[in-house]
């Protein structure tokens, strides 16, 4: 049985978590939840070299640098990198991915770069569920059990069980980030999960349902890598035909259209880590409710997320804050408004040159 | 008639508004409440050369290249900084700057360097109103009216009024820093005003109390002056002789004890700047109710005072804090508690080396 390719999405570069999260270094490149990097968490959820082979990662040209090094020097020395020339979002770069994959039948498990995943052994189960439909054709998405109405996740509705697959159900529909009261009423209904943008499926499945729901991203992604080195450390597929590519997620693009789309619904401790919000979720707090991050001295504070990357943040007789802080830039936000951050960020644009 | 020498008191190496004030850079080298130092707003005040001679700075060893920096290379070619080898209070650095004063009738005009003084125009009136009890010996203070029930300073209760002198009242008696009911009664008494630390008197009057009511500090700082060249930019009394002297303040030692001892009330929009609050309280704040300065960016925030030196500050949704940043160290409190400081100083002190 050939190992699954694991195919890590690092094209992200938001600013969601900034004033540490920005362009230059994205979130993946960032050690939010543990001491390494959300890359390096990644990338080691696919270490059992009896289940994963060498993975293919694919990220922006410009964050090369950061990615190489995220590989280091000889202890993933069969991992590719595809270096996009320009952000056509996730449905080509996967495209590119399941063209340099090899074998048509290669099953590629498809994850985000950026997200959390507590409980390893869960998600680890929850591959090995759907793998037979996998490997049977099917798009496999796995589904995150709702822990609460959230109004930030795309939600899908989960259908009938596959006879032939124990735990694998079919997806009924894909759901779009939805307000508040139809996420109550989904949460009540069941049979509804979140969306993870976590994907296993075969290569050459999903290149077929890119052409047939999408034939302009199979040909330009195909053209784009015509007679580049597949087997090189770094692929970079040509600049002017992948920059003709339509952009387009691959729920959009390829999801919500196939044929035969399946779903492992899993608890597995996931976080998108998408806000400081969510990200003090995740974090241990301490008897006062506080989670601190660096060098952070704080007394009578209760409920406070304080993140400190290379200064020192102290406080006194506050509550409820959002914290952040590194050697150019301090945020401080009340905690729920971690969606404030984009605000800031657009503010600080909007400013007169000095 | 001969000039007023401006006795500036730098002695001070308070953190009170940590974490720009440190004992490195004290308060009075930083520029807090306008784009100059409040050393250089002090050392302006007496810059009228019709009125006042050249300066006499006291301050520590430790702080020289500081204070020779703020007189500059050309501006202030006359003045003499006494360098105390150790911290003795604010007693025998006057008398150390009463013998370097020359003359024995001459008044020296002793303030704090770290004082703000709004309006200086009355601040003048207030020591002319002074100049003819000095000259004719009373030790004479300036009583700052109060403008509420402040318990973070000395009172003092004025009595008869100078029958020779106009605008010129006796002290009857000098108050310590009172409680919260008793600073009320003395508010609703009337009579009562703080204790600014700003004197104007004689010299030989000086040294003359001193040696009346603390011989052996009047001993300590002749002996310790004894052979030192007076004339010379830097004054460096002799370290032993003067670790010899008491350790006191100007109103304990002497002012609490002295005979002639006047007082002039003034409303000159006086501060001693003695915490974040307070600096707070006479800083311009802007519709928000925000007093900020520094590259500060606030969103729907309210009633804050915002500090950033050489960081950036953004903050969206919160209310009633201090928040002070710079390359090294944030701090937050809510308004109204900037006497935490000292517990966050002394809680980084306790911490174990790292």
């Amino acid at each position: 049985m050939t190992q699954i390719v694991p195919v890590i999405l690092s094209g992200g570069s938001g600013t969601r978590l900034w004033p540490l999260s920005t362009d230059r270094s994205p979130k993946q490149f960032l050690a939010l939840v543990s001491d390494r990097t959300m890359f390096a968490d990644t990338l080691k959820r696919t270490g059992d070299a009896s289940r994963f082979a060498a993975p293919l990662i694919i990220g922006a040209e410009r964050h090369a640098a950061l990615m190489e090094a995220e590989l280091g020097s000889d202890e993933h020395v069969a991992a590719r990198i595809i270096l996009e020339p320009s952000a056509r979002n996730t449905a080509p770069a996967i495209a590119l991915a399941a063209l340099a994959a090899g074998a048509d039948n290669t099953v590629m498990l498809v994850m985000p770069s950026d997200h959390v995943i507590r409980d390893l052994p869960a998600f680890v189960t929850a591959v090995d569920t759907a793998l037979p439909a996998a490997r049977d054709g099917w798009l496999v998405t796995f589904g995150i059990e709702p822990t609460g109405p959230e109004t930030g996740f795309g939600y899908i509705r989960m259908g009938d069980a596959l006879k032939q697959v124990p735990g694998v159900r079919k997806v009924e529909r894909f759901i779009e980030k939805p307000a508040r009261d139809k996420a109550e009423a989904m949460l009540a209904e069941g049979s509804h999960v979140w969306n993870a943008g976590i994907f296993l499926m075969r290569a050459d499945r999903y290149l077929e349902e890119l052409a047939t729901n999408a034939p302009e991203m199979d040909t330009a992604t195909r053209t784009a890598l015509s007679g580049v080195n597949l087997a090189a450390r770094l692929i970079r597929p040509d600049a002017e035909h992948f920059a003709a590519c339509p952009s387009d997620s691959i729920d959009y693009a390829v999801m919500e259209r196939a044929d035969r789309v399946a779903i492992v619904p899993v608890a597995c401790g996931w976080s998108d880590v998408g806000s400081w919000d969510a990200l003090a979720k995740i974090s241990s707090a301490d008897a006062q409710g506080n989670t601190v991050v660096g060098d952070v001295l704080l007394l009578d504070t209760h409920d406070c997320h304080v993140h400190a990357d290379g200064i020192m943040v102290t406080a006194s007789g506050v509550e409820g804050l959002i914290v952040v802080a590194n050697g150019s830039h301090v945020m401080i936000l009340p905690r729920g408004r971690s969606q404030d951050v984009k605000n800031i960020v657009e503010a600080i644009k909007a400013r007169p040159e000095d």
